[in-house]
């Protein structure tokens, strides 16, 4: 196990009513930018909860943060708090959301142009202070200090990290997720299976622990991931997946060992050439990264075919092959296709597209051994045909 | 699963050569109390790299904490701290001394007698900020706000929890835990395995990640602690115990479900009357309390066979009766052993009195489900004969 420094801040706030929570953690005379979304929250009650919540503070609403948040989206939201003297955002939402908020947070003290924090991790010497709703489980944000912006104007779609922007606070409450349409959901379960993925399915590194808490989300996300899609109203069934999909992305199960991540760099370019949902771009990519990556992840493939799927009998290569099987029926199941060819993206165009785009960003050394060269990346998605 | 709340600040330094990052951790002006236990730190490089650490901040020295951390030793810690405005607690040592600190850390500045933190549950204002560097694992006080104290003039062992006492920082370097005695690795193993039972073994609550990483953190201890028992400078084996330990009682698994800790509470009794290590008073109570609530912990004990110990096959009762046969055996392969006659105590008259004194504290409804009355911990004590 190599050394590491964890620490995770967030308090969770978890289950039904929670969002009265929110009075309890912000101050007083706290001035909030409520940052949310298309304006689902003021449908399915969640907004009127916040409202309650928030009380007489003054509140600055900034609806509109799009999936995949946009740089020049953000850039008016941050107008609003410095024009508005805003000392904590409130983000309502799913995952891009709380992405947009991280953005927010740490431009509006920032000093110099603030695309600068994505494009060159221009250091941040502070950021607002933030609180987030979760409508929407999926990416992890709530209780991590990582966002993924993007901005269309240059076709450009990139994460950062920072401990000043994880949120203070999360308030998780299963029930206001009940109205999400199937679609979201099984991108959710979608999204947070691959995440595990990337911090798991790499080379032994003795983390016991951490192989085996990934092996647990992966299995929740598997046995409850169906059953809150036939039955969205299932409390029990959401809330595993919903606290499922916190710890496969708040840094617990990747501290100490090595982390692969080319799944969602080769997808990030599906989304910003073709427009496919972030997690299905994980559906077609993940699959044909484990085939083609089947010899230097050969020890983990196995240990993932026998803990996660119970697949102990037969050869090596029988147990790999029914692994990855099992894990693009698992992304079929959930609705989410795992071929080009269901996009109507044409396979060979494509792969060199993609693989030229991240050689352009200095990204021609993906995977946990970064051996995912331009070369591999081309066959990966020519695999994914 | 039922509403919580989750919150873990630690943040933790695990690895080899971290207990440099005490001098980043702590404020270049900071008055240190080092609290300590017997001075084992100065026999294996512990207090030498921790001085280093510290540099030129005055120190002030407090050595001598014993296993189950006494209140008049604490209290002589405190009057240090009163005398020399001390502002910071570094403490050194196992779960007994990082204990300690939590109650000299709340005693400082309250106002009326201490002891009434622990036995009536009297209100914090504040706390000093803690540090911890753990030298051997079993407790998880490192990560957690918990902490048992003693006080040998009455006979009392009594725990306190206070968001205020989680350490600020810890430092996890498996390699300070090299030179413990066997006996001590083994209690510690043992300790954390019962942590884990205490918040699993209970009854279906729907926490499906809760219950997966509590079963995680047994396979975990079930598998490395024999090994690192055997080899006890295997570096990756250790690393995995240390972490194992602290996941046992960091709150994780335990949010949202019911949790049980009588077996605790009795083996408390134990240490009080015949002064039996903690963790052996668990491996006496532990598989004879199975047996004993076999019928309401059913369902749960049927799960824990057939994930921690792989027994799937013949009837229900036949795995019931195998799984806590595999629990006492894992308990006697560390070296614990598991009857009290094992400790030369006679089970008739310990288990009147025992019964008799949780009773007399008002703990006569132990248990997740308040059924294990002063009659049931008779019971249990004269099946561990």
């Amino acid at each position: 196990m190599e050394n590491f420094t964890y620490h995770n801040p967030t308090r969770i706030h978890f289950g039904r009513g929670q969002i009265a929570q929110v009075d309890r953690e912000l101050p007083a005379n706290a001035r909030v930018l409520l940052l949310a979304g298309g304006g689902s929250i003021k449908q399915n009650g969640v907004y009127a909860q916040v409202k309650a919540a928030l009380g007489a503070r003054p509140v600055f609403e900034f609806f509109g943060v799009e999936a995949n948040p946009d740089y020049d989206t953000l850039m008016r939201a941050v107008a609003v708090c410095r024009a508005e003297k805003v000392d904590w955002i409130l983000a309502v939402g799913g995952g891009s959301v709380l992405d947009g908020s991280k953005f927010v947070a740490a431009a509006v003290d920032f000093v110099g142009e603030p695309w600068d924090i994505v494009a060159k991790r221009a250091k941040i010497e502070r950021a607002l202070p933030i609180g987030t709703v979760l409508t929407l489980p999926a990416t992890g944000s709530e209780a991590n200090g990582a966002a993924v912006i993007s901005r269309r104007t240059i076709k450009e779609k990139l994460a950062f990290i920072h401990p000043l922007v994880f949120p203070r606070f999360s308030v998780l409450d299963p029930e206001t997720t009940f109205s999400l349409p199937a679609r979201q959901v099984a991108n959710g379960i979608g999204d947070a299976f691959c995440h595990v993925m990337e911090q798991y399915l790499t080379f032994p590194a003795h983390g016991a622990i951490q192989d085996r808490f990934a092996e647990s989300v992966l299995r929740v996300l598997i046995d409850e991931g169906p059953k809150t899609l036939a039955n969205p109203r299932d409390y029990d069934a959401r809330a595993n997946l919903v606290w499922a999909a916190t710890w496969a992305l708040n840094n617990a199960i990747g501290m100490g060992v090595p982390q692969d991540w080319a799944s969602h760099m080769i997808g990030h370019e599906l989304t910003a050439l073709h427009g496919i949902d972030h997690a299905r771009t994980l559906a077609i990519v993940l699959p044909s990264l484990m085939q083609v990556q089947r010899a230097p992840k050969r020890e983990k493939l196995l240990q993932y075919a026998a803990r996660v799927w119970d697949l102990r009998a037969g050869s090596e290569d029988a147990r790999i092959d029914a692994a990855i099987a099992a894990t693009r029926k698992f992304y079929e199941t959930l609705g989410l296709q795992t071929r080009l060819a269901d996009y109507d993206v044409k396979a060979d165009t494509t792969a060199s597209e993609v693989a030229r785009r991240l050689a352009s960003k200095g990204m021609a050394q993906l995977g946990e051994r970064g051996d995912i060269t331009p070369a591999v990346v081309e066959k990966i998605l020519r695999a994914a045909a």
